[in-house]
């Protein structure tokens, strides 16, 4: 696959905790030029970087993250304020603790509440799949898929691993056809990014690969 | 110093993104036992706990954790909600892009928002010195005291780095008088408590006192 077929499907990626606004300003550059799916920055920085990409490249931002323990009423104020100030992508992680404890109905509940916050914007649910177990990560699939979201979202890249191909081989496996998989953290070469939308990412959530078509001299098509 | 007057000193600590119920219950005993200044736990967990404690030892949560770039009007609301539903402390990130920008007067109004949504609550602000220089940590001692908060407190757990002895010190020397310290992060042994309590520390973050505790036997007076 051609590096810039796969940067289409990159949300290009800048989250953390110390970014200046300059390097945001260059994530928002480089995604642009290298027409990726989105650009994936702190809620912190959606008003600005919505106005200074001015609708070239989606505004995605992140939702209770990473630790995703927040409160679901926070949740939702959270998504909503950043739909409100231009933000066409939200990433939420799921409470993990409620996954822990088996709290099912719970994680349903709150993952459509945050849909019903979200105006239709498109909307992310990371499961942080590192610290799961194959029947919670099926069990996720089912949930995010029954919640209206419409992805599927492996890893926050802060926890213990990223994506792996067994992972987003599993989430393929059993996800309802609408929802699609987001496969993030550690993605670091075309390979990898290869062997993931292989092996059924429609998405992947990585700074790497906008640096490699950089470091190649790629341009825009 | 004795175990026993240390542990009046700790903010009993479970902050893992995948807690239990069961391990969190377990904390909150654990701090009644010991007399720990408080208990620090997620934001989800805080109606429960605050439910299951009764009173016993105050209930401490953490706002816009761990990486502080939430807007300012999540990080209001998060504190207003954990203040509502039984928080008696709340530890809120400073936003540390801004600091690197220099955002100063965003900093000072972000942290006089969030006094002003937290009830009269004990407020902490935790600035991760392990990724400020010097001079960030002076201009941010002196913006936490210019707020209202109660603690300027070292670090989140989630980063680099934890509380050293040095930075404790710095904290010390350019506080002014009402503003406390917290160390959090990193604190293994009753001599790294010491050293951080004998350096200028108030409040100390984290689990394993108690689990030291625990393994010596010792009783609550």
């Amino acid at each position: 696959m051609e590096l810039r077929e796969i940067l289409r499907r990159v949300d290009h990626t800048l989250l953390r905790p110390d970014a200046r606004w300059d390097e945001i300003r260059t994530v928002c550059d480089e995604a642009a030029r290298f027409g990726t799916a989105s650009v994936c920055l702190p809620p912190s920085f959606v008003t600005r970087a919505a106005a200074y990409l001015d609708g070239r490249v989606p505004v995605c931002t992140v939702i209770g993250f990473p630790n995703g323990y927040a409160a679901t009423a926070v949740k939702c104020f959270e998504a909503a304020d950043a739909v409100a100030h231009g933000a066409d992508e939200v990433d939420m992680v799921v409470n993990l603790g409620w996954v822990k404890d088996g709290r099912w109905d719970d994680i349903l509940r709150e993952l459509r509440a945050v849909r019903a916050c979200t105006d239709g914007k498109v909307l992310k649910v990371i499961v942080e799949t590192c610290l799961l177990t194959d029947g919670e990560k099926r069990t996720l699939c089912d949930l995010v898929g029954r919640s209206g979201a419409d992805f599927i979202k492996t890893s926050t890249g802060f926890s213990s691993g990223g994506a792996t191909v067994a992972d987003v081989s599993l989430l393929a496996a059993c996800r309802p056809p609408h929802l699609k998989i987001k496969a993030a953290g550690g993605i670091r070469t075309v390979a990898d990014a290869e062997a993931l939308i292989a092996a059924g990412a429609d998405r992947l959530g990585t700074s790497r690969l906008v640096a490699l078509a950089k470091a190649a001299g790629e341009v825009a098509p």
